[in-house]
């Protein structure tokens, strides 16, 4: 697990571009595109974000838009399904959704209330970066609601000071690098 | 490759739920995020996708959003990247862009046009569902301005009687079932 993760650290930094003041000034965001569309990289990222949680989890958690790339390919390395944790009104009636505060109002997530059954399933929750936490902690409060257990939270890139492993709590998570 | 659509056109069969009047009323909704939740249904569908073009492509693009669960899947299998082609502002500038119609008013896909290069990258497009085949061309044509050969389109499920496969001309199609 070390040379998987240490594989795809050097990866990302390689291959990951740094783009001042998006999507707002003062804000420096990692655009991982980039890493993503190299072979041997997306390789190396899925198998050091499958790794730690290897035999543990059931069910892969990908959220809404990015985190659907990566969840896809973890879901495989683990031989698990994938869950699509959607925006408002993307899915078809019944859902469960749970809303939570933005910066400046609020938005809604959303997953299936039918032909998925969440009860008992051990889910791993994946997204590309961990920022003020606020998505990743209402995709985690929404699945629990569901019956599930989060085994932890796997994401490529953390961005330190903004309180997003405080706002996780209890719940174990995994990064590859810090933004 | 035969036995592998069949089985990922069992699995779909088994597991997809239809939905009637979604998003509007008339039209009939494949909902396939139970499918996808599934590990070896998704498994059977990466692999059904990938087999026709195995060797034949080094780069897999997914469509924002539900072309991403597919794509990262589909690109593991190839041992390729993937590249995320995004709805407007989403990806942080320079980007290369490309307009085109719905059925009302317009919208815009995006690609990095920094970081990466799709001149002579030979790409299949990836998405869950041709329907008027509006986004698949626009993706098909923002790709090949971008100096990329089009490998063919494959996505999970064709609408058939929406003009979707005579929109995509003379682009290869690669349909797991029918709607």
């Amino acid at each position: 697990m070390r040379a998987e993760k240490a594989a795809a650290v050097e990866d990302i930094r390689r291959l990951a571009r740094q783009v001042p003041d998006f999507p707002q000034p003062g804000v420096l965001f990692t655009d991982l595109t980039p890493v993503f569309a190299d072979g041997p990289a997306l390789r190396s990222i899925m198998r050091a974000m499958a790794a730690p949680v290897a035999g543990r989890v059931d069910l892969v958690a990908g959220i809404d838009a990015r985190g659907f790339l990566l969840g896809a390919g973890v879901a495989l390395e683990l031989g698990t399904g994938v869950l699509a944790v959607r925006k408002k009104g993307k899915l078809p009636p019944p859902v469960h959704s749970q809303e939570y505060a933005l910066e400046y109002g609020s938005a809604t997530l959303e997953v299936p209330a039918e032909a998925i059954s969440l009860k008992g399933r051990r889910v791993l929750v994946v997204d590309d970066v961990l920022a003020t936490g606020g998505t990743l902690r209402a995709s985690v409060d929404l699945l629990v609601r569901c019956g599930a257990t989060v085994e932890s939270v796997a994401v490529v890139s953390e961005v330190p000071g903004l309180g997003g492993r405080e706002r996780l709590g209890g719940v174990g998570l995994h990064c590859l690098t810090t933004a």
